[in-house]
C-alpha cells in the first residue's frame, strides 16, 4: 500500500522528518511517499499560509503521478482535509484529527501542546469542526516558535512539557497530543514527567490510513464530498515554473 | 468611505449583481468598488472550489492598488474570512455571517435557503464557526443548481420559495436568508408567502461594513488575527499573467 | 428616521448621557429621541428591577405619542426587549445583544466588562438566550458600583481597565463590550492597555437600528413575536399620575 | 407550613382551579394560599403579558400581609422567578421548572404539550434558561386557545391528547408535561392513550415547595439572588386602587 | 409507605448512617429500609467497584421479599439507576442527581465537593447524562479519602470546607452539594464559611422519592426502561452463600 | 500480538461470529482469543442485561490465565469500558466507540442501525460519554429482535437496509455504523442501496487495538482510570462452578 505523507510547508527538511516518523510506525509493506508543495510558506503560522496551504496540498496530490491508497494531511490544525476528501476517493487522514481521535481511546480527556499561541485558535476550530471538541481539556502553547526551537533546544523542550504539566494539572488531561515536532525525545520527557500517554499526529495518522486501506473503506461520496459537477477553473492551477 | 465587495468566482456577471445589489443600499458617500478574483472557479460550489476561492479572494484584495476602508467576501459559506483578517487592518465582513447576525435581530430564529444541497454543509459549517449556529433553524436547498436557474428561472425561484415555506412551517424559522442571488423579486415572493423577514447577505453586509468604519473599529489583533511574522513564501502569488 | 432610545432606569442624567452618546453617532438624519420610563428604580441592578424596567420600557414606548421608526433598549443585561418585539412592528435592538453582535465581527471571542458581580448572571444568560453566548469568552466585574463610581472615577476606570486585561490575557477575549456607561476616556484606556477593540453598546445598537430601517427589514411576526390577540388588562397601565 | 400559590393573570377562577389542583395534593399539614395579582392579563400568552405577570406577582407577594414559607409561581412558562428569589428569603418554585425536575426522574426524556404554539418559544427558553433543556424532546402546542377550550372541551383534549402522542411516539419522549391546565381527565386520557406518565406542574411544585422547606433549604443569597441594595423607586408600586 | 435505602458498598455501618440521615427527614408515616449489598466493594471508588455496586443493589433490590413503593441509590457518583429504573415499577432515585436537581431550585448553579479526585469523574459523567450538567459550576474534590477521614475528621472537614469555599468564589457556585457522607456538622460548616446552602444527597432523595409516590408517579415504560422480554441468565444470580 | 475480543452474553455462537469476523481483518502476526463471560444473559438488551454483562466481561478478563496485548469489548452500546480500562494496563476498545471514531474520518456525519428500539438509548448515550456524540446524526433500530433475525434472515436484513436509507436521506448520515452482527452480505447491501461506506464495529476495533499496540499506546493512568487502590471485596468474584 501507498499512502502519500503531505507536508504543508515548503521547506524539504520538515517533508523529510515527517516521513521518517511515519516510515517508524508504518508496516513493512507499507510505502510512504513524502511531498512538498510546489508553492506556499516555509512555515505554517496562521490563517493565511494556513489556507494557503490548503490549496497547495490539494495540488501537490493532484500532480502526483502515480497510484495511491490513502493522503495524509501533516499540519497541525491547518485547513483543507475537505478539499482533499472531494476531491480524492482514497481515505485522508488529517494529524490533528488522527491524534485527537487516538487519544479518545487512551483516556477521558486530552490536550494539545502546540507551538505558538496564534496557531490555538486554528487547532480549536478544526477539532471543533471535526466533532472531535467535546473531550479536548485545552490547546495550550510554548509561545516559542520554531526558529526558537532551533537557537535552543532545551529551553523549547522545557517549555513544552511545562505546558504538558499544566495540562494534567489544571486542566485535567488525561493524555498529551503533541501539535509539533521534530524534538528529540520529546514524547519521552512529556510521558516522563506527566505519566500520560503522549500521542503523535504523523504516527497516529498512519496507523489509521493503513487500517481504513485494509478495511477497504474510503470517504463517503453522498453529500458533502461527493465528486464536483464539472466546471470551468480561470488561471488555475498556475503553470509549473511560475517562480 | 471606499468597500471593496469581492466576488469569490471568476464570473464577471456575478461580480457586477453583487456590486449592484450592494450599491443600491449603499450610504450616497459610500464608493462600492467590485473586485472579480484573478483565478478560481466559475461558480463555487463545494469544498475545493471554496478553498481556492478563499486564497483568490485574499490575493485578489493584496492586488488591489488602493486605499480601501473596509471587505465584504461575497460568498455564501465560503472559506476565507480569517485569512482577510489577518492580512487587513480593515473590517471584513462575510455575507454569510452579515445575514445570520442580522436575521437575528429580526426574531428567534432563522433558516438559510440555497441552492444546490451540496453547499449545505459548508453554510453550517461556518455559521457553527462564527458562533453563530444556536438560533439557525435550519439551512435548506432548493437542488437546483445555477445552471438550472438560468434555463428556467420561475421553477428555480419556486423551488427556493418552497423551502422557504417548509422553512417556516417545519423547522419554526422566523427569518429566511437567501444563500443564493441574482433572482429576481425572490425576497418578495419568500416574503408574501412565508410573512418572515427576508434578509440578503450582501445587503446586510454593506450596511455592517458601513457601521463598523463609521465607529472607528476594525478587526482585533490580539491574537488569531495577529499580524503575520516575516515569511518567505515560495512560488507564490503566482505571476500575474499565469494563464 | 426617528429612533427612541429608552433608558431602562428613571434617573433622567443617564437617559442623557445615553442619548448623547447615541447621537454622536447617528447618521445626520437620523433624530435620537431619549425616552425615560415614567416608574422604576434610579438604577437597575439585580432581577426584581430588570424585570420592573422591562415593563417600564414597554409602557414608555407605548405612551409615546409619535411615530418611530426603531427603539433601542438601553441596559445592559435587562429583560424585555423581548416583549417590545411583541407590541411593536419597527425594529428593536437591545444594547447587549448589538455590542456582542458587532462585537464578533471584530475578533474570534469577546468578553463584556460591568460593574457589580449581580449582574454578570444576568449577562450571561441574555447572551445565551439570544444565542450570542458561543463566542463570549468571560463576563467580568469591577466590583464597584455606579456610585462607588461618583465618588472615584479613576478608581472605577482602573478597575474595569484591570478587567478588560484579564479577559484578554486569561480568558483569551479578542475584543471588550463596555457594559457600563458614562466614564469619561474609559473606552481608550481599555484599548491602550489592551490593544482590543472596545464596542461601545448604544453606539453599536444606533449603527444596526438605522441598518435594519435602511434595509426595509423589521421583526418577524410569524410566531414568537406575533401580535397579541385582543385581550383584558386589569388596572393597568397605572394611571399617569400615580405619585 | 403556608405556601403561596400565585396565579399569573388576574381571573379568579383560574386561581380557584390552581388552588384547588394543589391542595389536593399537599399534605394535611400544609395551608395553600391562592393569590390572584391586582393588575395584568386575564390569561397570559406571550412575551408582554408574560413580563406583566412578572411584575404582577413580584407585587403580589410584597403585598401579601402574613408569613410565608414558600411561593409558587403557577404559570407555565412565564417570566420573574428569578425576581422572586431575589426579593425573598423563601424557596420559590416555578411549576413549568418543577415539572421538567420531576419528569426527569422518571423517563429519560420529557416533552410538555401546551395550548397555543405561541407560547411555546417561551417555555423553551425557560426551560434551557433553568437547565433544564437537555432531557426535553419536544415542546408542543394543541393549537387550541383557552376560548377554545371552553367552546369544546372535547376537542381541546382531542387536540393535546393527539399532541402528547406524536411527542411519544416521534419525539421519543418518555414522559408528558401537561403545560394547560383545568381540563377534567386530561391527564388520565393522555396516560391512557400514552402510556407515558403525566407530570402536572402545580402539584410537581406543591410536593417540591414542601420538601425544600422541611429539609430548612432556601434560595441561595450568595450572587445572582443577594438581596438588592437599597435603591429609590419612582412611581412604584402604583397605588392600590389605582383603576 | 416503604422506601428501600440502599447503600452501594457492603459496610453496614454506612448503611446505618444512611438509613439515620434518611429517617430523619422522612415523613412520620414514611418506613425506611437499609438495604446492603451481599457483595461488592467495602467502599466504592472508581469505576469497577461502581459497576459492581450496580448489579449489586440491583440484585439486592431484587431479593428483598416485601413490598416496597420507592428505592433510593445512595452512592454519589455511581453506576446503575438506569437498570432499577428497568426492573421495578416503583420509582428510582439516585442521590447524585436528587442532590443536583434540589440545588437547581435554590441558585443558579451549583457545585459538587466529594472526597477523592478519581471519583470527580464518575461524578461529571452521571450529571451529565441525567441531563444536570448545565448548571454546575464545577465538582471538586478535597483529596482525601474515607480512610483519612476516620484518622484526623477535623482535617477532613477542612479540606473540604475548603473546597466549598473555592467553588463559591472561583466557580461560581450558589449551592453545594457534599458527595460524602458522615462527617458531622459538614453542612453547618460549609454554610457558615461560604453562606451557600448545602444539599445533602439522601435527604433531598428521601422528599423526591415520598413526593413521587404521593403524586402517584413512577418510571416511564414506554422506551428506555420497559421492561425486559423474557430471556435465559446463565450462571446469575450468584448462589446465597457464596462465600 | 494477543488480542482478547470478548462477547458480552453467554452464547457461544456468537462469540465465534464475532471472532470470526475479528480474524478476518486482523493481521496475520496477530492472535485474536475469543472470550465468552461465563455469567449474564445470553442476549444483551437493555440496561439491567447490560450492566451484569460490564461486570461478566471484566471478570472474564481478570480470570484469562495468560498474557494479552489488547481487549475488544464486543458489544453495541454497552456498560462496562471504563473499568477495563481502570483494571487493565493494556488498550481497551469498544466496538461501538470503534465504529464512530472511525465513521468520523469518512464523512462529515455517521447513523448507526441498529435492532431493537430499546437499545437506541443506551447506544446514544455511551456515545456522548464517550465525546463522539457531536458528528452522530442519528441512531435507528429496525424494530426486530435477534429472535425475529433467524426467524427471517431476509426480512430483518431488509428492515436495518431501510433503516440505513432513511439515516442517509432523512436524517443526512453520510456513514452507516452496523450496530448488530451476524447478517450475511448485509454490508454490502447497505453500501448498494445507499452509497455509503459501512463501518463494522468488531473489525475497526481489531484495526485500532492493533494500531495502539504497535504505537506502544495505552490507558492513561494519570486519573480517571488509576489503579484502585487496595480494597477488600465481599463474596465476590462469584465461584467458579456457582451454578
Amino acid at each position: 500500500m501507498r499512502i502519500l505523507v503531505v507536508n504543508v510547508n515548503t521547506t524539504a527538511s520538515i517533508t523529510d522528518a515527517i516521513a521518517k516518523q511515519a516510515a517508524s510506525v508504518a508496516d513493512a509493506a507499507t510505502e510512504i511517499v513524502p511531498v512538498t508543495p510546489s508553492f506556499g510558506a516555509e512555515s505554517v503560522e496562521g490563517h493565511y499560509e494556513s489556507y494557503l496551504a490548503a490549496i497547495a496540498v490539494m495540488e501537490a496530490v493532484r500532480a502526483y503521478p502515480g497510484h495511491f491508497d490513502a493522503v495524509i494531511q501533516a499540519g497541525y490544525g491547518e485547513h483543507g482535509r475537505e478539499g482533499l476528501q472531494e476531491l480524492f476517493d482514497v481515505p485522508i487522514v488529517d494529524i490533528t484529527e488522527a491524534a485527537a481521535s487516538t487519544a479518545q481511546f487512551l483516556g477521558r480527556t486530552y490536550s494539545v501542546v502546540t507551538s505558538l499561541d496564534r496557531t490555538v485558535p486554528l487547532i480549536e476550530d478544526r477539532l471543533d469542526a471535526a466533532g472531535l471538541g467535546a473531550r479536548c481539556a485545552s490547546v495550550r502553547a510554548s509561545g516559542l516558535a520554531v526558529l526558537d526551537l532551533e537557537k535552543d533546544a532545551q529551553a523549547s523542550v522545557d517549555a513544552i512539557v511545562e505546558q504538558a504539566e499544566q495540562a494534567v494539572a489544571r486542566d485535567k488531561a488525561e493524555v498529551v497530543c503533541l501539535g509539533c515536532g521534530g524534538m528529540a525525545g520529546l514524547a519521552e520527557q512529556v510521558f516522563d514527567r506527566t505519566g500520560a500517554p503522549v500521542v503523535d499526529g504523523v504516527s497516529a495518522a498512519v496507523t489509521i490510513a493503513e487500517s481504513l486501506v485494509r478495511l477497504g473503506l474510503s470517504t463517503s461520496k453522498v453529500r458533502t464530498y461527493a465528486p464536483r459537477p464539472p466546471k470551468t477553473l480561470t488561471n488555475w492551477p498556475p503553470p509549473p515554473n511560475s517562480s
